[in-house]
């Protein structure tokens, strides 16, 4: 199912072939447009009150399925990672094993929508760094978000996840430093997503942010490091963000106004 | 109908009055919950882009009512300032007169919400400063939005429109250089706005963003400056911001990650 050719030589194929699902293609630059019911990232909380251990879940998995079928996020007491595929909801946690989540399990912080792919890039060998200068090399705009969909068998996946916390809670960086990681190779599975623009620095998380989850959905985690050996990358140019905040618990007292970028970049490595 | 108390016993005694309206004062701390239904500001396009000269108009007036009765914004070209009260929509341009708005006329960033207030303040004499300080005193949290009203006649009022601009566009900064400048003394009239979060530095603006409008709706424009002797502030905590962005024109070429704060003090004053 994948090419011989080139990556860049499949990446112009993949242009010269979008179908009519590209909204974004219809509008011409001179008469632009908003289309506000489709295409809407919904998002819970802010990252920077997650850094801050704002872990109390606030929204039950069972309503966050309703705002989208496919998606990321962390669990009450940040009790391992979210993976939302294909309407289900995966925990994948500390013990290496995804479960089901029940709909009354809820979330402190998660990122869905309801993924409509716009556009597919085919690409061959790529390790991590590759792949995400190649995506962005594809975006028609990066002041727009895009879910990601990346469904293959993957030569190194690298992921994490983190044990429930008791209260006091630490910061999420300090959580992260003691991270349990798993490594896998030759797996199939599916790596789901977003890609965010710069300006949600604070709210989300500016650049890529993607988990993985086994085909068998078993296994899976935050992803540190991937390698590809060809594979569809699915983009879902995503122009609405809905950001939904607790409206009671620690969220309302925390102090927010810090910058967390240094903070960021520990959790994510 | 202004109090003869002193601003800080009426404060209080709104706070001990708060009608069933405050739906944040029904969760506890110990079990937050979201409310994403209700409560949603709207918003078309981000602050930034509009700093950087992204004027062209991309939704209409018509569609924006349709997801809030209450607010501010500017329209196609930067022509005039935006005051949404009441449902009905009115353009302040730079001839000091306030027109209202054909549904057809289009707005490239603009800020709505249906007003329903959680909680009234009742300030006494108190200049730009002092109510701001006083209000943001009163904020449950500071990690939420909230839609401002303030009716009442104002010793003083200071606001500032700007003309229609052509291609190719200046910076917000330039243009607000040479904006026009009108002032009300004892006017009547009706404060319209938001205070945003921090954390939303480059999406919207943070802090108080406030526009005016005269009870004949004749004029009004962009607060720069007021005095208050006695008013009713209405306050609308709203949890939620569904943020549409374009799908092409400027908005899609625009490099969105510097920072502009300095910017956006300029273009406030």
């Amino acid at each position: 199912m994948y090419s011989l050719f080139s990556a860049m030589t499949l990446i112009l194929a993949a242009f010269a072939t979008i179908p009519a699902a590209a909204d974004y293609d219809d509008a011409s630059p001179s008469a632009p447009t908003i289309d506000q019911d489709r295409e809407v990232l919904f998002q819970v909380s802010t990252i920077d009150a997650l850094l801050l251990a704002v872990y109390d879940g606030i929204l039950p998995v069972g309503e966050l399925k309703e705002r989208g079928d496919f998606g990321i996020g962390t669990f009450d007491r940040l009790e391992g990672e979210m993976v939302v595929v294909d309407g289900v909801c995966l925990q994948v946690k500390v013990d290496g094993n995804a479960y089901v989540v029940p709909d009354e399990v809820t979330t402190p912080f998660a990122t869905v929508t309801f993924f409509e792919p716009d556009q597919t890039v085919l690409v061959e060998e790529a390790n991590f760094s590759e792949l995400k200068e190649i995506l962005e090399g594809n975006f028609p705009s990066k002041n727009v978000f895009y879910a990601i969909r990346i469904g293959g068998t993957f030569p190194y996946v690298k992921t994490r996840s983190v044990p429930a916390q008791v209260k006091p809670y630490p910061l999420l960086a300090n959580v992260t430093a003691n991270q349990t990681v798993f490594e896998f190779e030759n797996a199939s599975g599916t790596v789901v997503g977003f890609w965010s623009p710069e300006f949600v620095d604070g709210i989300n998380v500016p650049g890529y942010h993607l988990h993985f989850i086994t085909d068998d959905r078993k296994a899976g985690g935050h992803i540190l490091d991937l390698a590809l050996d060809g594979a569809e990358v699915e983009l879902d140019l995503t122009p609405n963000i809905f950001m939904a905040l607790p409206t009671a618990g620690d969220f309302f007292s925390v102090d927010l106004t810090g910058d967390l970028t240094l903070d960021l970049e520990k959790v994510e490595k």
